[in-house]
């Protein structure tokens, strides 16, 4: 225990200190929670013991420290093979690991087997955001919503939380759904970059307008949104699939002006032209969803 | 001449009267400028008389109504398609034709042949917004400064202006950039749909985290600009591209579980790999973009 610790604040177990890990601990030491941290690499629990943090000398041990153990490990794998000897009955395990949903789903039935209540999480932060109360970060967590409601409070320490639902795969796909798009985003900020920087325009000078621009589009989720839950893509159109083909054109010839690459760029197009090719042409561009995936629903 | 028409309103003839063509005549007949249109389409502009403006039967008779033409057609062909005949000496030409830089600066060129002055125009407005000061709307301006300032109030009226610079070509190569981000931007959240879709999670509930996500994000333009300026990808760098790209494993993964395709994806997955091959894993995605294309500057 550190000398922040309080009797209000429960103890826990953290299973991995690398970047992420440590900086979970790091807030909740910050917080007065006693923490008992075990990594497969000592040396970096050790630095951890010097902030307050007890280093346990094995996975099993750290999990019979504490009722609450926090995992954050490389991957799924890692899991299970760090927790493979340890007694999880009667243990509340939060996985911040990441990973896929079915990972989430098939990591919430061996922790039920073991006789552990379970959540999943995944974390939409980086290290140096995590116990910075104005970094907008956040956790999604999904599965036992006993679980999450007990720690709620405790969870909340590091980062904000988000529930995400029952479904214990919930969590990483709403996690894994958000950084897909962000990488659509920044495949995107790059191709822009990529045509100025052939030019004597400074990035720095074009930035403003290109944050200012994708920030003034992000409502457009919304309308997106509505399209696709409704499956009417025909609805308040205001530029249609045709003229978004039509427009695909001039996106193209600049990258070639330009000596730029349209890698990024082409299939989302080919995507386009399909669905105009469909029939959808006095359509929202949002109907290009058909073409990624099944739907849930009976019969899909 | 409208009921509105003001003397201080000097007055302006319009080339096309399509959807946004029809929004710049009534925002300026709304402003109280004398408009003179022409449309291809004779249909198109005499729906416009009817709101006060003039109807030219040639575009050739439109130009030599007012000395500042706005030209908005259908592409740059049907620019010079329809000036072929008009005489263009001491007229100031506005284009906002869509089209590439190299158009612009061709087009350029053209117009001082002919006698006149010039500006390529680029539209980041939809026509709703055009005429409503709370749109954002705003139209990037290159070419003759001395044009720009002489109309800048003028050319203020349907939306905000910006000047991006003497380069008749810099107009349209900042609007293709922030549209092929947008791109970027649109299918990264296309696929993030698509992930959820096929879960009994509502685009309604979902669209709020995602578009609170990407407006958070965009300030990565910022950093990402600053490396792109310096060259020096190495900087300040939180997550780098080695554990990008072991991060695509999970989002690949997921869009496999979920029955979606990872196409849109996967030109940016691979480009992140090849750019970790030639050994840059310990710096910025943002260096992806030396993969894409020139760089300005002696020697590029």
């Amino acid at each position: 225990m550190t000398d922040k610790a309080s009797p209000s604040r429960i103890p826990l177990t953290v299973l991995g200190a690398g970047a992420m890990g440590a900086a979970l601990v790091r807030a909740w030491l910050a917080a007065g929670h006693p923490v008992t941290v075990w990594n497969r690499t000592p040396a970096r629990a050790e630095a951890l013991a010097a902030e307050g943090a007890a280093v346990a000398r094995t996975a099993a041990e750290a999990v019979a420290a504490s009722r609450l153990v926090i995992v954050c490990l490389l991957d799924d794998a890692s899991v299970g093979e760090a927790l493979d000897g340890a007694d999880l009955a009667g243990r509340d395990l939060v996985n911040l690991t990441t990973g896929t949903p079915a990972q989430g789903r098939a990591r919430a039935a061996w922790a039920a087997a073991r006789g552990a209540r379970f959540v999943d999480a995944g974390i939409m932060a980086v290290p140096p955001m995590i116990g910075d109360p104005d970094s907008g970060a956040y956790v999604f967590y999904s599965g036992s919503s006993a679980l999450f409601e007990e720690h709620r409070d405790t969870l909340a320490v590091p980062a904000g939380t988000h529930w995400a639902g029952e479904d214990p795969g919930f969590a990483a796909l709403h996690d894994v759904a958000l950084l897909s798009a962000m990488t659509g985003m920044f495949a995107g900020v790059l191709h822009a970059f990529a045509l100025i920087r052939a030019e004597d325009i400074a990035p720095k000078d074009f930035a403003p307008l290109l944050s200012g621009w994708l920030t003034a589009m992000t409502p457009a989720v919304h309308k997106a949104a509505e399209q696709i839950q409704s499956g009417d893509y025909g609805k308040d159109v205001v530029s249609n699939l045709a003229m978004q083909v039509a427009g695909n054109a001039t996106l193209l010839r600049t990258a070639e002006e330009q000596g730029v690459s349209a890698e990024l760029l082409a299939p989302y197009m080919a995507l386009t032209e399909r669905r105009l090719a469909d029939g959808h042409g006095d359509e929202d561009i949002s109907g290009v969803v058909e073409l990624l995936g099944r739907r849930h629903g009976p019969g899909a």
